[in-house]
């Protein structure tokens, strides 16, 4: 072969190589951005900030949350249903861990996450795995989608 | 405007158009092949194929699936919860409906799946909600997690 055509591809090769890093970074920094967001909830559930930890979710009618057997659609009808179980007089928030999460990147811009979450409370303990629709928007990633179950 | 200015501006936008119908009759064709899935799955429960239904699933250690507060692993685990729950002595498959089935776009190769489940049965009917993440493999688009839940 040419020494020039070895350049070449000596060159591309590099380049190849350098967008796969490239891609790795930013695949790695996104799941950070989403691993921000969920520990931003933790954090805001644990001082009793509901609001803060609903910032978490895409603010649209379209968001929807399903739990058991029940659909919840609108980032308001979210909010009402926290309000109702964990605010409302005779209950209480409890202290929120998160484990076992796998953040996985679905495209450019969406990710899914699967976990369980433990919530420590006075009354007993609540437990149980969620399945999160992540999306990537202007201001940042927001759930889209919720899914949680418990025994 | 010179007259070549404008020619080329009304040539891009046309370009532009035609990216834009043409990105959208490539959702529109995604979004019936996971619909084939799910119709494959269905017809498949219907006439006591699990191995058949199954093959809507992502056949590898990976796929994960979540029903009311458990986390199953894997393709076979699946298949075996399944064969117990429906198949075995005193069990039977019944007949499965999919409704209010949404299915969504999240990258070129990524989908989710949000429907009801019915499950009529002599011993009594089951149903449920479920959120489904798809990838597309060269193979064509199979589910890598199921969350499944009920009242």
């Amino acid at each position: 072969m040419h020494k020039k055509t070895l350049f070449v591809i000596a060159i591309t090769l590099s380049l190849l190589q350098l967008a796969g890093a490239r891609q790795k970074e930013s695949t790695d920094s996104e799941v950070k951005q989403v691993r921000a967001v969920l520990d931003e909830q933790v954090a805001a559930w644990n001082r009793g900030d509901l609001e803060a930890f609903m910032k978490g979710y895409w603010k649209s009618a379209d968001l929807t949350f399903f739990s058991g057997g029940t659909m919840v659609s609108g980032w308001q009808e979210t909010l009402d249903r926290y309000n109702k179980r964990y605010k409302s007089a005779g209950n209480e928030m409890g202290k929120l861990d998160f484990n076992d999460l796998k953040i996985e990147m679905l495209g450019p811009k969406a990710a899914f996450v699967r976990g369980r979450f433990h919530l420590k409370m006075s009354s007993g303990d609540q437990q149980g795995i969620f399945t999160l629709t992540f999306k990537k928007f202007g201001d940042g990633w927001r759930i889209i989608h919720d899914h949680t179950s418990t025994n």
